[in-house]
């Protein structure tokens, strides 16, 4: 093709679906010809999965909300430099269950960090790498909590905060969305697994095939 | 005593002594009745030791250097906020082997990166966290290399790097010194380590102590 790829984030609370809506806007996207990478954060290569070993395991108070952002950006910095980076310019897709506005969310908006300090490191990390298109999977954390226990996984540090670092989560999701739309899309996570893979697609088909044909 | 501890940084290139040095420095200010914790970096505590695996373990380009400032910086800031300001504030003396001087050396000065970026993660790690007096144990590369193998230690990630990076490491060590002489002493890493304590113990006195009394 010659064509960059077009970047995808896939961004919400826990239990929101991002995962199966990953794996199902992939089949669609090759159905189309694509060729896909699906990846996740924190993680998505050797060096960056060892790191999300380091942020998920442990005492849900283990790191502070700067460390956490610290280690995230280490990873992330891998991810983006030796996977991402490098799937885009060979004429790639990808999706990755989670990116930038994680952090944001978690560790700003629920986790006290200021904004500020974020943006710093990302842009002293990615300087202004950014996903073509974000879709952030909106759902009542009490429901998205429900399910991740439903699919009998068990708990990691973040999933055993307090109720109201869960819904300050929400809420730094949706303010996100509302500070970016042109790159973010929300979409409603309460509905069918089918539906929502309907809905993402639709609008990934809207806003990146439609202007790259 | 119900005064604020002093933080003393041992900074330098590999095989200078600064081990052996610590350990003679803390001997020194306990027969003279302070509480001395005595650590080190990248590392001193669980979380930033686990870290330090990351950093030391696999192969020489594993991480970028901003990589490398991220994790250093998530250790660094668990370092600080879990054992350097506990001690300081309950009046204990806390010796570093290495600190913030080794990333701007190692990261930016040998490995390329620019020395305000590790400004800036500093910044929003640490804020205006420094040591109280940092002594630069400087030594010809070749010298010190020498005697890291002379030991029989295997050489991690850093100590496999190329001459011109030893060279770099220790013209930005030396560097960092005549940018901050009211923080940093250099002393001579080739004398011998009864001469290098003696040297470091009487610059501690002389700048630390002296003061306090």
């Amino acid at each position: 093709m010659g064509q960059r790829g077009k970047f995808i984030t896939l961004e919400g609370g826990e239990g929101a679906g991002k995962s199966t809506l990953s794996r199902g806007l992939a089949e669609r996207l090759r159905a189309r010809g694509h060729e896909v990478v699906v990846t996740r954060e924190p993680g998505g290569t050797p060096n960056a999965e060892a790191v999300r070993a380091l942020l998920v395991e442990g005492d849900v108070s283990r790191w502070s909300s700067i460390g956490e952002t610290l280690l995230l950006y280490a990873a992330r910095e891998d991810h983006v430099r030796t996977l991402i980076q490098p799937a885009l310019a060979r004429g790639a897709w990808v999706i990755s269950d989670r990116f930038a506005d994680s952090t944001r969310a978690y560790q700003a908006a629920a986790g006290g960090l200021e904004p500020d300090v974020i943006e710093t490191i990302h842009a002293a990390s990615l300087g202004t790498f950014a996903p073509d298109l974000t879709l952030i999977v909106d759902l009542d954390p009490a429901v998205g909590l429900a399910r991740t226990i439903a699919r009998g996984e068990q708990a990691t540090r973040f999933e055993q905060q307090p109720t109201e670092f869960h819904q300050a989560l929400r809420q730094g999701f949706l303010a996100i969305a509302r500070a970016e739309p042109e790159r973010c899309r929300i979409i409603d996570g309460a509905q069918s697994a089918e539906a929502l893979l309907e809905a993402a697609d639709r609008l990934v088909r809207d806003r990146l095939e439609a202007a790259a044909a």
